[in-house]
């Protein structure tokens, strides 16, 4: 299984290219996240890391580390890629750290940024960067988690004192889950059905003070506090409530929507859901910073895991000494495929950094580019939260009980990104979001065309995609892709991963799509309620299969990040990112094989080959993982895991040394196996 | 998607038939966990948690709780199977809790009870018994977790003082995460090599004081503190070294080997492998009980996730209002099939216990009947773990952010249960060991057999199995599978999926066989260093098909322990469980997927049958899904999640009353997206 010549891997190299474009605030943030002032300390009660959190966040501001993506004249940077990029770094400093850090100034004061005016940005954003107006960011509801058109908190314009009074008139409208509302927040900007002259037009953002700078709450508003959480519990989550709470008609974040004084509504968005929308939109970036976060963590887990598997032995292999873990078939297939997996994407988040970055500096800010750049987050976000919780669980098991303990840092990290895939949008949602935009973009190809079309496009033939790199591949040409399948040789290719990957969305898309368009074929003409029930209950019947082409979908853009990543790397590190693409390709395949078994893709042998393909990859990425996670730079101060220190090595090799040294000695009681053995041999011969 | 005729379910039977043979026991240590003096409190500190949990297990001392497994005439009941019954319901009350109390009378008594001897259960066992006399169970080490035969401590016999002497020589020695170890326990049970006159006989346990009443460590005794963990914060789990510790003679548990004073040993087992065994093998009840609590956790996730599904409503339908979470395809497709999988543990569990029963009760004790019985808990105790986990993260999101709030128990549950999958013999290791019993039967039935049988064998044609339940299936004859596999209509039959469920074990554990016995053909005679590199080299490339074999195992006992049960009931009862044995099976199916299609046992079109017949199958479980987890007998005092109060329902209610109290008053405002339809229509018709 070992190579013959061990591969020298360009460490600098792969780091950079996982640093990627931001890499100065990268490291700049990860310089910030060595400091042990910003560390967490497991154990600390629920009330001592509260505290701990909003001192950290204060040195944060000292240490400007949260300024970058505000505009230069309030202190910031107007650096927008740099901003995540940093943030996504202090996950390794304490995930409340940063997740607080995110309300703060990536929820509260990303909202008085992108929905607010020029008046709000200097009447409150200095004192948001410096923390002097600590901020919840009052969106979801009890009643009302994902579905955040369907709030129920009403802000009713009063002509009269040229009032919004902001109201949450049942228990389900309460607004909930919002860090610092039980403890810290002066302000909040509440999201809320805006209704003047007997209209509602819809939800919009205001600015509502809920505190004096005493902490008292101020009249009419309400708090409780969510208490103890499966984690982040540095940050004081909790529900805010208001009871006809009036604020001047000015609090109104008013960039995509105003009300003027005698109460007339005006909006230079017409359609009321795509202003909806484009208010929404403009919060992308905790999608975005989230999946860079997952990314984080997972490479943390597989550097512990992954050290502590080549420095562990358990059980004695025919040498006679113990075997490393990391030498197990089995440990090996736990974790290099999920290795893999991490690479493919750290890359694809930098194409998703890049994408919001060339949105909000305005270098290609368009709606086409604005709705891609939510497609894809909503595609990566959902995939790399969920596969940073199955790789700190695996990495946990892998470490076995030393994974367990809180000093090895692997539960708490898995505790407090366990939040990650259920909120910024709960992950089934958005990969159902990503679902219909996937079905929209395959309906507008066919707006022209015939039913005859619509099969054969069904089948895999259509041409060129729509959008640069959203949702670009669907429509690409697979014209050869029965003859690579044929192929046992070249079903390892990037072209037949690529093809095989890109076909199997394209093909899910349609079968679904078609599927839809079935649904109301029986439907009387013109009977809207009867149509409207036949959609849905077919939308539902379809909702599964659609969320796993949102998925592959993703899929397939790490893997094409992946791949367009390998011109960065020549001889040896090429070699070696090669054989990583493609096990993080053949391993989708691999999990995938089902569908291309029944869908005629891939005979049998064929993904016997694929399995096979990936043992003899997964053995020649065992020679070289500990480079690989080197390469992700993270110092011991980032990692803070006992047993990814040398200690275990250190212990065996004390414990080789005391049974050498007593040996030699003479002084090793012998074995009564061994014992026995030897009356047996003797018995035998005479 | 609904079925005509709403199935009425005998709630009772059901309920009866998930308590089991032990119902009485089972109802009796709920009404424990139902007293709010034994419940988990979330957000305290370890050392509160630590100190809670010790009162609480005096306090099951005063309730009787935790003897039913001792001897009559020390006050117990000499009830195995109702002892683990209702150890198994204490998960509910607290995790840390039931651990601890594992520790104490689970492994630390018991270790004293089946490896001792009289003198040392009339010594020891009734302060053990009364926690007068906490102890802990020092087994594993640092550098040895789930590799016991190679513990380094060493129990070396002194004649001239009849002593032993108990020796920690490195810090890999160190005995590790032992429960009782940090704080309280006042003696251990040391497991160490037993050296005497030159000759180590292997592992042996030893009762070894390390405490004074007063808490302080006795000489040469240390004891370093484990801190947080990821988990269990509720017990002092520690580490504990020993420094030329001298204890005497007699406290040497002697069951199975004993020492006399002038230092020679005896055992009644001649092999060392085999004592190593069987005194090991006294300790499955922790795999067996840790199965049950197991599947305990997961009916708490799905009572709580299912009946706040049912609740719980997101996103307009059709009919105007949000539609209820369980009715969306994507949710059941989550949701009902693990129910249908807890079902099948739960039933598969209870076959565990009785086989436990009956060998610890003495009505069924052989040396086959223990190995039977250690087989099937190293196959169904990997398979719960592991299935709580991911049922209470799958739960856990399926309730979103209310999930994630302590006070809604489901990640406080998987934080503890997350060492489950690792402790008491991490789930690989078991799973393996399972294999390696598979090959073992395999090769067996070969003993006498040519080539041609072998291969014969290989095909799935060979006759009876071997034991009563244990691993019965292997040899089964599955002659009709062809017959069955050809017939879309016959795919979902009993008799189809049970052929296929065994066919896949038998063929995986062939293949393996196969493989390994090919790797030393071209081995020198003779040469048995080669022979052993070779079979180690075979055997790891086969370690992950071998534990997927004993994975497909496993889930063939559950599916075959469903099966069984349904012949408890009747009518509508009979049906809708026989739809969840199906929905278990036909999942079983769908996972493996690919193995069928590859191996030519199911078409495509079989494979997408079973697909839409699961579908329609999660339609019908979805109509009856609160009825199901009402059958779990699970109170509010025993789920404890304010989610799963009803609270939603009232939220709900309370929301829709005040809207539709406004609409009648006249008093809602017109949404502007309807203000803007009636334009449109307005301007169309003019």
């Amino acid at each position: 299984m070992t190579p013959h010549h061990r591969p020298q891997l360009d460490i600098e190299a792969v780091s950079d290219a996982l640093l990627g474009e931001w890499k100065a605030d990268r490291l700049e943030s990860r310089r910030v996240a060595s400091d042990p002032r910003f560390h967490n300390i497991p154990g600390q009660s629920m009330e001592e890391q509260r505290e701990r959190v909003l001192g950290q966040l204060r040195l944060l501001v000292e240490e400007g580390a949260i300024q970058r993506a505000y505009p230069k004249d309030l202190g910031g940077k107007d650096n927008h890629g740099g901003n995540l990029a940093a943030f996504e770094e202090l996950v390794l400093a304490d995930p409340s750290l940063q997740i607080k850090s995110g309300v703060q100034w990536g929820l509260f004061g990303a909202a008085i940024l992108h929905l607010g005016t020029r008046k709000h940005h200097e009447k409150w954003l200095p004192d948001v960067i410096s923390l002097e107006l600590p901020g919840a960011f009052a969106m979801t509801e009890i009643g009302h988690g994902s579905d955040v058109a369907s709030v129920a908190t009403t802000a009713t314009y009063d002509p009269e004192t040229e009032e919004f009074e902001i109201h949450t008139p049942f228990r389900g409208a309460w607004k909930e889950f919002l860090g610092n509302a039980a403890l810290h927040g002066r302000a909040a900007v509440v999201f809320a059905q805006l209704i003047t002259q007997g209209v509602n037009h819809g939800v919009h953002a205001f600015f509502v003070p809920i505190r004096t700078p005493e902490g008292e709450l101020l009249p009419g508003v309400g708090s409780e506090d969510d208490g103890v959480k499966g984690g982040l519990n540095g940050i004081d989550n909790g529900r805010l409530h208001f009871t006809h709470v009036r604020i001047p008609r000015e609090n109104l974040l008013n960039r995509y929507g105003d009300v003027a004084a005698d109460g007339t509504y005006s909006s230079q968005i017409d359609s009321p859901g795509r202003r909806f929308f484009t208010m929404i939109g403009t919060l992308v970036q905790g999608r975005v910073s989230l999946d860079g976060a997952a990314v984080n963590a997972m490479k943390a887990a597989l550097a512990i895991a992954i050290r502590y598997g080549s420095e562990r032995r358990q059980f004695p292999g025919p040498d006679g000494r113990d075997t490393v873990l990391l030498d197990y078939g089995q440990h090996q297939r736990r974790l290099l495929p999920l290795l893999a997996q991490t690479y493919a994407m750290q890359f694809a988040g930098h194409r998703l950094l890049t994408a919001f970055d060339e949105v909000f500096s305005g270098k290609n800010d368009s709606d086409e580019a604005r709705e891609d750049l939510e497609t894809l987050a909503a595609a990566l976000k959902p995939l790399s939260t969920w596969a940073a919780l199955d790789t700190l669980q695996e990495a946990r098991e892998a470490c076995g009980g030393a994974g367990f303990m809180a000093k090895n840092r692997l539960t708490g990290l898995r505790h407090d990104l366990d939040i990650y895939v259920t909120f910024e949008g709960d992950n089934n949602v958005l990969l159902q979001l990503v679902g219909k935009r996937l079905l929209a973009d395959y309906a507008a190809q066919f707006k022209d065309a015939d039913k005859a079309a619509l099969a054969k496009a069904a089948v895999g033939q259509v041409g060129e995609g729509l959008t640069r790199f959203g949702l670009r591949q669907i429509g690409q040409s697979i014209a050869d892709l029965g003859r690579i399948a044929r192929s046992v040789e070249h079903v390892r290719s990037a072209d037949a991963q690529h093809a095989l990957l890109t076909d199997r969305v394209q093909t899910m898309v349609s079968e679904v799509a078609l599927a839809l368009r079935d649904a109301t074929k029986n439907v009387p003409k013109g009977d809207k309620r009867a149509k409207a029930i036949a959609q849905a209950e077919a939308f539902n019947a379809q909702q599964h299969k659609l969320i796993e082409a949102a998925r592959a979908h993703g899929e397939l853009l790490q893997w094409e990040a992946f791949t367009e990543e390998l011109s960065r790397f020549e001889g040896d590190t090429l070699k070696v990112m090669t054989w990583l693409r493609d096990l993080f390709g053949l391993t989708l395949l691999e999990r995938h094989a089902t569908w291309y078994l029944v869908s005629g893709r891939l005979s049998g042998s064929r993904v016997e080959a694929v399995s096979s393909y990936i043992d003899r990859l997964i053995g020649r990425v065992r020679e070289v993982a500990l480079d690989l996670v080197e390469a992700f730079g993270l110092t011991p101060e980032l990692l803070r895991a006992e047993i990814a220190t040398g200690i275990e090595a250190e212990r065996q090799e004390e414990a080789q040394a005391y049974v050498d040294e007593r040996i030699a000695a003479g002084e090793w009681p012998i074995h009564e196996k061994e014992l026995r053995a030897r009356a047996k041999a003797k018995a035998e011969r005479g």
